[in-house]
């Protein structure tokens, strides 16, 4: 087996599977370049594919980065490794439930959603894995989806889930997750919702470089989700930052929500080529669906305070 | 890795997996035998712990079997476990809120329970599996009780559960969890209310004893648990009588939930010498805390007439 990612198109949670199918001797892991934007480099990830020697090659991508929204090219990525025979694991977790999933353009102004068409209806990907807590639904529930004909050995043996996963199911978890799927899928009909998100994001970043002089949005200049943001104040600590932010009713965080508690900073970031002082000082700011004008003013408020006082306590 | 278990006293959870381990050729498994009355045959357990040449025994065996409630000697197995140096693996979904897990004694009138003492607090067994759909909590919610010392690998890799396991957490399903087992100690505390169950459990095994002639209970010579009853029709078939009932509204089981949907006699019932013909024909009824005498009363009724129209059809 053959395991292609890049470090920052990939969770924590695969990346340290990834790294423990290699030390188990059962997969030999291979990580593509990505771009200063966070995007996957195609050229490099197409060097990976043509290698030969592998009996089955895996390819997991996210479809949009958990730590700066940035939308990956999965559309191409599926395409190459349809053609070149490859599985394409698509880990959509950031973006099922805040964007559509199988249309590729809008029907209601025809703009163009970044060709991520059939991604589920269609052959684009052959597994796709999505979180209900990431659109209101239950902590504690994930999705596979799983393309027809794509056999996978169980985890866990057992019974249960068709011989998939041994254990009871959590069915309140799984009615839960059905619920907050129809209300996601209601309110992603209805494009207009996301560009008014999307806009008091970038409100929300315009008003916090203005307010932190110094500070300046990471990955801005890809194409990105509507609800992150990821912002660097250069030369502070992000864990100084979140303090403060909290103390006051603001939550972000630092790095990935898998890795909180560290104080290393984001490896995403890094390799994204941001420099060590600026990712150390790097938070993302996460809207939802619910998020108001009122809300985010308020936050750059917080934000604007607790910056210039950390400033201040700098040499 | 040597694991012992009887294949009466283990659920089809620990059954797939051991069968898996030793396909992996991670794992010899051997199965110690059983007495007749489902019990785990102590001399049988010993030989097998006597063996040499193991890096590490584990021992898997149920507190109480989950098709006919018989209890185990999980005090003695633990003892045994702990002089040969084995890891003791106590599963204890069917005991867990339904009977105390730290009291050898009960201090409401004296009578003995039997001989499980400290198997969480002390040091009985070195590994307590549970279910919170067992007491009344949300499907989907397992607790592994894991004695201080202990290292397991992980099966999902991931920082969550300090380690343990990987994904985000059921917090719902948790803290349902929480709240369900502090209302099952609440409950516990006071044995009348189990004693009361127990003898609606047995009363209802005589009027359907008496109502059907021919049937029998199922590891009746056996200590058993208060919620359990396993009665055989001979010559009946399981199936046809669960769908008769479940039409009349009373919802058993035929052999173990994990293995519903198959038509084999239950292989628990087949190891404790019952006869196939009996085997095929017997059923599981459970009481909860909230079983009334009235709905085990109407209950007999149904079974009576659902077993005497089957009975008509045979030859």
């Amino acid at each position: 087996l053959s395991l292609i990612g890049t470090p920052e198109n990939v969770d924590a949670a695969v990346r340290e599977l990834a790294t423990e199918l290699e030390h188990a001797k059962l997969a030999t892991v291979q990580w593509a370049d990505v771009t200063l934007q966070g995007v996957v480099d195609l050229s490099s990830l197409d060097a990976l594919l043509m290698q030969k020697g592998w009996a089955l090659t895996l390819v997991s991508i996210q479809w949009a980065n958990n730590e700066t929204g940035s939308i990956q090219p999965v559309e191409q990525i599926a395409k190459r490794c349809r053609e070149l025979g490859a599985i394409f694991h698509c880990d959509g977790v950031q973006w099922i439930g805040k964007m559509p999933t199988d249309e590729l353009s809008d029907p209601a102004d025809g703009r163009e959603i970044p060709t991520h068409r059939h991604a589920v209806s269609g052959p684009s990907c052959d597994l796709l894995s999505f979180s209900a807590h990431k659109f209101h639904g239950p902590k504690g529930v994930g999705v596979l989806w799983v393309r027809p004909g794509i056999k996978l050995r169980p985890v866990i043996a057992g019974t249960q889930e068709l011989g998939r996963r041994g254990g009871t199911e959590n069915v309140p978890g799984i009615i839960g997750a059905g619920v907050a799927a129809a209300e996601a899928t209601e309110w992603l009909a209805e494009a207009t919702q996301r560009r008014v998100l999307e806009a008091l994001r970038d409100r929300f970043e315009r008003m916090v470089l203005e307010a932190c002089p110094g500070s300046l949005v990471n990955a801005a200049a890809s194409t990105r989700l509507w609800n992150t943001t990821n912002i660097a104040f250069p030369r502070l600590e992000a864990e100084a930052m979140l303090l403060g932010l909290s103390e006051r009713g603001v939550f972000a965080s630092a790095g990935a929500a898998c890795s909180s508690g560290s104080l290393d900073p984001s490896p995403v970031l890094l390799a994204m080529g941001i420099p060590e002082p600026a990712a150390h000082g790097s938070l993302r700011f996460s809207l939802s669906r619910m998020s108001t004008r009122e809300e985010l003013d308020a936050a750059v408020r917080v934000v604007a305070q607790v910056a210039a006082d950390l400033y201040k306590t700098l040499p």
